[in-house]
């Protein structure tokens, strides 16, 4: 009636028969992360990754549900504090800086994604890595550093819980719970048993289910305010000796055992400081759920090689995988901007009139005549080679029947933004760039500023504003706003 | 590829289809219970219930994971407010008062449990009710109503999720951000609508999982104090038109199709208004795990009735339910106080040695050599007709061996504190002094004023301070403070 393994796991963190258990071999490779042990292609791409997170931030201004969140920040939090709201230059405290910039990050759906895991792990590590790294006055390198750890965790955590997971829960508030704690912790300097701890309080918080998709609700911005705020008050209180389990990931009472059905605890290891996840992160280019992006470049590319106009296209099937049907099925006739970005036939129809599906495509035309009528041409088939390379690979296949009869096939293997297919920095910029110019979050003059710093992250010695200070910083002190 | 009822449903609460979902008909419920509709027994129980609660979150004060909890809040939150913590009379704001309560409530296991849901209610309804009617400046009407509506939703959600969601989940985490959303909804008077907003925020944030029981780790209070924490903010957020899914629990992708096998909808709107389930609450007599309780009061019996020593016992057999072994086979060798309490040898030695499991004899002789060697003595045995009745019924079975060879058995079938057996108001008075006594929360003089006030809590006409003033409210009004 119970496992010998449990009695010779109570209560002792040096417990021998212990070690190797995948939750704590996770947690003592995100405590013993060292910037010197990160390949310096991994850093590069991190900072990256870093500075198209703060575009994503900045975007989320002025989204009701955003604001909603920072409301709620301002009405409960403390007044003024170490940590800064992106949105806004406010000071809070790190939890509602975690809070509100991660309700931020996710709103306009630019944020990043890892394919394999089908997580968006920006949105949960960088809100705590920077408010974090503003009280501590910590580093540029040890905010890098703590984000690899979070983007090494939560990408081999959403792996693990796999596909009957994600049916149901949305991985990025789930999973990046526990790599909002592994960041925190990181910069936390947590020992491995702390961290350990910290994995603990993060998982038996971890939440969020895809329920409101349907309703268009405001849910995804909860999901990813409280993955980053609750991972960030586990390690706090790990710091303070505060107990979690040892095993919430793969135990029999743990995050698998109640929400996956085909966990495989060998993906929580795999590889640790060999194979470096983080770098298999894609940036979205299109401003659409990420399972729209392999067939609206494969449309496009069909549109842009036979100079077709939409008017000549009769009708698309989108062969994809099961996990696209999944999430975009539930939308069929989108009401708003954010359940347009997961119907297949508003982002194919978009991308078909304006050759990119952006922040200003949507908000301007989901519910033009054109746009709609073109929807109504999309349909989804499920796919064989498609969802047997997926999640490891986004493949992207579309049949485009014309009006004259032909019929063309389009193809891509590598959506652009994908590793192998990857953004350059001057692409990062211009998106950030579009990004803030569509939410107003800053002056244009800012942004340089605001750039310039960004893309110097590592050499910074100890982190301080990012956007509050921009305008005065850059007149009493120029060279200081461009270190 | 997507149901019909999903079009249908979108984005418009007033869209007739939608009435009748279960969550809208439990929602709606919540948002329209009024005091008056209340019939007095169930008002005068939870009047009961509330005295009760108040002891047990005094009782945690002093508990390292609930000082984490408050060290916490006191360096996140504001450094005032309108809500009050119990266990030190600090001020802050609602989130981090319900937050701490929360986390205090739960510690010594003595608080409320609905037993057929296996849910402790007031743990994560009071601290939400307490914190908002203090803010708003309620009256103990509206907050006693509040948490009529707090029970009678979380006790159905617990039902509805079912036994196998209890086998990984802590219901009290789950459902209970749920139960704490009504709560703070209906004394921000939400609307049906805005209340199935607060139902969504609050059950996609739904949390807390078993594993962290074997580990002895202190996961219980999180559980407890986010639940509160999350499911407060979930109502204010629905207050500012945050928007949630509209069947959080019963949906596709919702509560019961991530966390539960066996969920029966009809159990989420049973009889509302009918059927009172708050009163079918038990009060906790012994500081332990309530699956301990019947298998404890049985041998008491027998103990009691045939004056036995505990050296005249050679073995003990509790018959117990499944959930029984699930939740307390994990234990054997119990480290700490706290995995004593869901240990059934410790109980029932202590049971047998000192005629009573208070929190008291938990602290001093857990580890006593006497209790340790009756420890060894008492074996689990699953039993059909108790886990056939319960968690309707608790029954409480044991099978004594003495050392002369008699084999006497005992049964009760409803164990002390359960609603057909439950505790008078002096035994809650008695009780709370105990668990103040115990934790040192307040001096004795001070707990005849906080009893004589809280048991007046349906007259006041406006809620305050509940032990913050309370020395200085008796000198300077003795009039207010025994209002």
């Amino acid at each position: 009636m119970t496992s010998t393994s449990s009695t010779a796991a109570a209560g002792d963190h040096s417990n021998p028969s212990n070690q190797g258990n995948p939750s704590e071999v996770l947690a003592t490779f995100a405590a013993n992360l060292a910037f010197e042990g990160i390949p310096h292609e991994v850093i590069e791409r991190t900072v990256n990754l870093y500075v198209d997170w703060v575009g994503s931030a900045l975007a989320g201004k002025g989204a009701r549900p955003v604001e909603s969140i920072a409301k709620f920040a301002r009405a409960t939090g403390p007044s003024d504090g170490p940590a800064e709201v992106l949105i806004d230059g406010s000071r809070t405290s790190p939890f509602f800086a975690a809070m509100v910039n991660g309700a931020a990050s996710h709103f306009v759906e630019q944020d990043d994604v890892h394919n394999g895991s089908v997580f968006h792990p920006a949105a949960v590590v960088f809100p705590v890595a920077l408010a974090l790294a503003q009280q501590l006055g910590a580093s540029g390198r040890e905010m890098i550093t703590a984000a690899v750890a979070g983007y090494e965790v939560g990408i081999r955590i959403g792996e693990f819980l796999g596909r009957s997971h994600y049916k149901v829960f949305h991985t990025t508030g789930t999973a990046g719970t526990v790599a909002a704690a592994a960041t925190a912790g990181r910069l936390l300097k947590l020992s491995p048993a702390a961290m350990l701890d910290a994995f603990g309080s993060a998982g038996t918080q971890a939440a969020g289910l895809w329920e409101f998709l349907r309703d268009a609700a405001d849910s995804k911005q909860l999901h990813t305010a409280m993955a980053a705020a609750n991972g960030l008050m586990a390690a706090q209180l790990a710091a303070d000796g505060f107990k979690g389990a040892k095993r919430i990931l793969e135990g029999a009472k743990g995050m698998a055992a109640g929400m996956s059905t085909d966990a495989d605890p060998a993906k929580l290891v795999d590889r640790l400081g060999e194979r470096w996840a983080t770098v298999e992160t894609s940036f979205k280019y299109h401003a659409a759920c990420r399972h729209t992006h392999p067939a609206a470049d494969a449309l496009l590319d069909v549109v842009v090689k036979n100079k077709l106009k939409p008017q000549e296209i009769e009708r698309v099937v989108a062969h994809v995988h099961q996990g696209a049907i999944d999430v975009l099925g539930a939308v069929v006739k989108p009401q708003t901007v954010h359940q347009a970005k997961f119907n297949m036939g508003t982002v194919l129809a978009i991308v078909s009139h304006y050759g990119y599906a952006g922040v200003n495509e949507f908000e301007q035309h989901f519910l033009a005549d054109p746009v709609v009528a073109f929807r109504g041409k999309v349909e989804m088939v499920y796919d064989e080679e498609v969802d047997g390379a997926y999640p490891a690979r986004w493949i992207g296949k579309v049949s485009v029947y014309l009006t004259d009869g032909r019929v063309l096939r389009g193809r891509v293997d590598e959506p652009k933004g994908d590793p192998g297919n990857t953004l350059s920095r001057d692409e990062i910029s211009t998106k950030l760039r579009q990004l803030v110019k569509f939410s107003g979050a800053l002056a244009e003059a800012d942004v340089d500023a605001l750039l310039e710093a960004a893309w110097c992250i590592v050499d910074e010695p100890r982190l301080g504003d990012i956007v509050g200070q921009l305008a005065t910083a850059r007149h009493a002190n120029p060279a200081a706003a461009a270190a």
